[in-house]
C-alpha cells in the first residue's frame, strides 16, 4: 500500500498528520471489520478470590460460572501457603530458561508428581499450556509425519499444527470411523491429537474407542486433557504410544501446562521444543502452587472435591436437558447471537456472569450460555443459577411449557 | 514407516514387545542424533534465592553468571512483597483468559504503568514473552504484509514468521544498508522486526538507524526490547509507528511478556492474537511482582541499580577486551566447543557458573562462554570472575603474552 492509496483515512481522521501512515489505515480497517462483526472485546476486571466477586463495569458482586478453577484450588489455603514459601525461598521469578539456570528443585518435584499422577514415565513442565500444545506438534509433526486432528481441537493445537512440518487432516468431530478411514488411507507415520473434552461444548471424546483405532494404525497418541477433570481417562495399553497434554491453570490452580509420556518422547521434548527451551521458566510460587494442588487432587480431599463438582454438573446439566453431561462445562445453546447475548445480560442483573458465546468461537445458530462450575460453587448459589435459567425458559425439560431448550 | 522396518530396533533394545512401536524407534533415533551431536542436554536445578546457589550436580555453591535477573528484582524484598499480597487477594490462578475472567485489577495496572515506561499510548501484557511475539507477527503479519526479520533474532521472532500468512525476509544480521535495499525492492505494507540487544552476542542494534530506514519506507517497527536493560531506547518519532515488546521475566523479574504501541494497535492485538485469547492469564502474583518491578525500574533506586550494572559490565568487558559493550550479556569466543565446555568446567571448580555456549546456538569456531550480570552481583563476585577469566588465558588485552582474546 502506498502512501497515496491511504488519502481517504486522511481525510476521514487525521488531518494534522502531513502523511498519514499506511499501517494505521490498515489497523483502523481491520478494528472496524472486528467491530461491524459485533465482535469487538475489551478484558473487563473480576476482582474476587473465588467464586464471588466486583466485575469494573457492573455495580453490584457477581458470582462467576466462566472460570476454569473448578475444584477451586486458586483459593485453597494450602496451596497459597505453598506460593508463599517458593516466593521466600527462591523469589518472584526463575530468571532464566530451564536449561540455562532456571530450574529449581520444586520445578523437578512437580514433573515428578505429574509423571506419577498420569501413569507415565516422565513429564515435562512448559510455561504455558498454549506452549505445551505448540511443543508437541512441532517436535512429533515433523516431516514425514502425518497428524490427524479434530476439527474442534482447541487453538493451541491448530496453532501447533501451523507450526508443524507435517501433512495434516482434520477429521470431523469425534468422528471414529472416519479418522480411521483416513488413517487406512495414509499409511506411515501417524499422529492423532484430540482434547478429550471439548471447551465450548464440554462434550467428551471416546477415549478407549481413539486408543483402539491408533492401536490398529500404530499412530501415536497426544490427549490434551485441559478440562478433563471428570474424566475420561485413558485406560493404559503397551500397543499404544500416548502422549497427555495437560495444564497447570485450570484444575491445578497456577499456570502453565505439562507434557507426560514416556521417558525418551520427554527426553526430546526438552532438546527439541522451542518453546521450552526459549522461554524463561515457571516462576518458583507457580510451580509451588501447581504442585501442592496435584497432591491436593490425588489425596481423598481432591476425590471429595471432584465427586462435588460431578454432583453440581448433574444438577445443572438436568435442569438443560443434560443428563449424564461429562464435565464441568455446560453449554446452553440458545440460537441467536442477540437472545444469547440478551440471556447473558439477564444473569447478570440477577448478580450471575454467564458468558453469552458466539461466531465465531461457535457455529452461526448456535450461540450458547457456557456455565462453567467448580466444586466450591455452594448449594446456594448452584440454586440460584438454576432457577435463574428455568425464569428464562432455559433447558427445563420436565416442565411442561418446554422452552428453549438446548 | 511400517512395523517391519523397525525389526533392527526391536533385536537391539526390545525383545519384550512382540511389535515394537514405529514411533519408539523414530524417537529413540531421534534423540541418537542430538547425542551423537553432543548436543544432548537435561535440566539442572539450580537451588538459589539471588545469584548465588547449589547445581544438582556439583558439590560446592556457585555464583550465577547465567541468569536474565539483570537488576536483581526476583529477590527484591518490595516485589517479593507485592507477589504475596496479590496472593492472598486474589489467589494462585487466574483461572481463565483474560478475555473470559481472568483479568484482575492488577493486570491492568500493569498494563497502564507498562505503557507510561515505554512512552505509548497502550499496553497488553501476555503470558510469555513468547507468546507476545508469536502475537505481533501472526497479526501483523497477515497476508499482503512483507516481514523483514534479522537473521539473529530470537526463537519466538522466527517461529512468528513461521505462524504469520506474510511473505518473510530475512535480512543479514545488523545491516541496515541491506535492509533499506531490500524494502526498496519490494513496495507496499512492510513490517521490520528486530531484537535490540540480541541475546547470544549481547551487542545492539543501531535503533535510531533502523527507524530513519523505516520511515524511508513506512514500515511499522517491532522492537524486541527483552535484553535492553541498558538502552538502547529509541528515539520517539512521529513519522514511525512503533510497536515495543516486552518481557516481564528477566529485568522485571516475573514471567510474562507485553506489547506497547498505538491505542489501535494494542486493540487490534487484544481482538486478534490467539496466544493471548486462548490462554489463561498471568497469575496475580506473577503480575503484582512485575508490576512492583517496573515502578522501581522507573524510580531512584532503579536508576542507581541500572548505573550499577553497567559499571559492571565496564569490567568485566575491558578484561575481555570489549569496551563499550552495550548490554550485561557479554560473549567471551573461545573457538572450539571442547574448549568452551573446557574452560566452563575450569570455572564451574572455582565456584563460578558461566554456561558455554555452542552450535547450533552460535556458528561453528564461535563456541563461547556466555557471561550475564546482574546489578546485584557484589563487587567480590565481579572480581573473582575476572581473575577468573584471566588466569585461564580469555580476554586480557593490556596483558604482554595475550591470549585466546575474544
Amino acid at each position: 500500500m502506498t502512501v497515496s492509496e491511504s488519502s481517504d483515512h486522511a481525510a476521514v481522521s487525521s488531518l494534522s498528520s502531513p502523511e498519514p501512515s499506511p499501517w494505521s489505515h490498515w489497523v483502523d480497517q481491520s478494528c472496524q471489520m472486528v467491530e461491524a462483526a459485533g465482535q469487538w472485546r475489551t478484558p473487563r476486571t473480576f476482582d474476587a478470590l473465588g467464586t464471588s466477586g466486583l466485575l469494573d463495569d457492573n455495580p453490584t458482586p457477581v458470582i462467576s460460572f466462566a472460570s476454569n478453577d473448578y475444584l477451586g484450588l486458586t483459593s485453597h489455603p494450602e496451596v497459597i501457603a505453598a506460593a508463599h514459601e517458593a516466593l521466600e525461598r527462591w523469589g518472584s521469578g526463575s530468571g532464566a530458561s530451564r536449561l540455562v539456570t532456571g530450574s529449581r528443585p520444586v520445578h523437578r518435584a512437580l514433573e515428578s508428581e505429574l509423571a506419577s499422577w498420569k501413569g507415565s514415565d516422565q513429564a515435562v513442565v512448559f510455561s504455558t499450556g498454549f506452549a505445551a500444545n505448540l511443543s508437541v506438534l512441532s517436535v512429533f509433526g515433523s516431516k514425514g509425519t502425518r497428524v490427524f486432528s479434530d476439527e474442534l481441537n482447541h487453538a493451541s493445537i491448530i496453532d501447533g499444527c501451523r507450526i508443524a512440518r507435517s501433512e495434516v487432516v482434520v477429521y470431523p468431530h469425534g468422528d471414529l470411523a472416519a479418522l480411521d478411514i483416513a488413517l487406512a488411507g495414509a499409511p506411515g507415520r501417524a499422529m492423532i491429537v484430540s482434547d478429550t473434552v471439548f471447551s465450548m461444548d464440554g462434550d467428551a471424546v471416546d477415549v478407549d474407542g481413539l486408543l483402539d483405532v491408533a492401536a490398529r494404525h500404530r499412530a501415536l497418541v497426544v490427549l490434551d486433557e485441559a478440562h478433563a477433570v471428570l474424566g475420561p481417562d485413558p485406560t493404559f495399553r503397551a500397543d499404544v504410544d500416548l502422549l497427555r497434554v495437560g495444564t497447570l491453570s485450570k484444575t491445578l490452580g497456577a499456570l502453565g501446562g505439562f507434557v507426560a509420556g514416556p521417558r525418551r518422547f520427554v527426553e526430546l521434548l526438552v532438546n527439541r521444543a522451542r518453546p521450552y527451551i526459549f522461554t524463561t521458566a515457571p516462576t518458583p510460587a507457580d510451580a509451588a502452587a501447581a504442585l501442592t494442588a496435584v497432591r491436593i487432587v490425588r489425596s481423598a480431599e481432591g476425590r471429595a472435591l471432584t465427586r462435588r463438582l460431578a454432583d453440581l454438573v448433574g444438577r445443572v446439566a438436568a435442569q438443560v436437558g443434560r443428563d449424564g453431561h461429562p464435565s464441568p462445562i455446560i453449554p446452553v445453546v440458545i440460537g441467536e447471537e442477540a437472545d444469547a447475548v440478551a440471556a447473558s445480560g439477564d444473569l447478570l442483573v440477577q448478580g450471575l456472569w454467564v458468558p453469552a458465546i458466539r461466531p465465531p468461537t461457535v457455529p452461526p445458530g448456535t450461540s450458547r450460555l457456557r456455565v462453567t462450575l467448580s466444586a466450591i460453587h455452594t448449594d446456594a448459589q448452584v440454586d440460584r443459577l438454576v432457577r435463574a435459567l428455568a425464569a428464562l425458559g432455559l433447558g427445563m425439560p420436565v416442565r411442561e411449557e418446554g422452552g428453549r431448550a438446548s
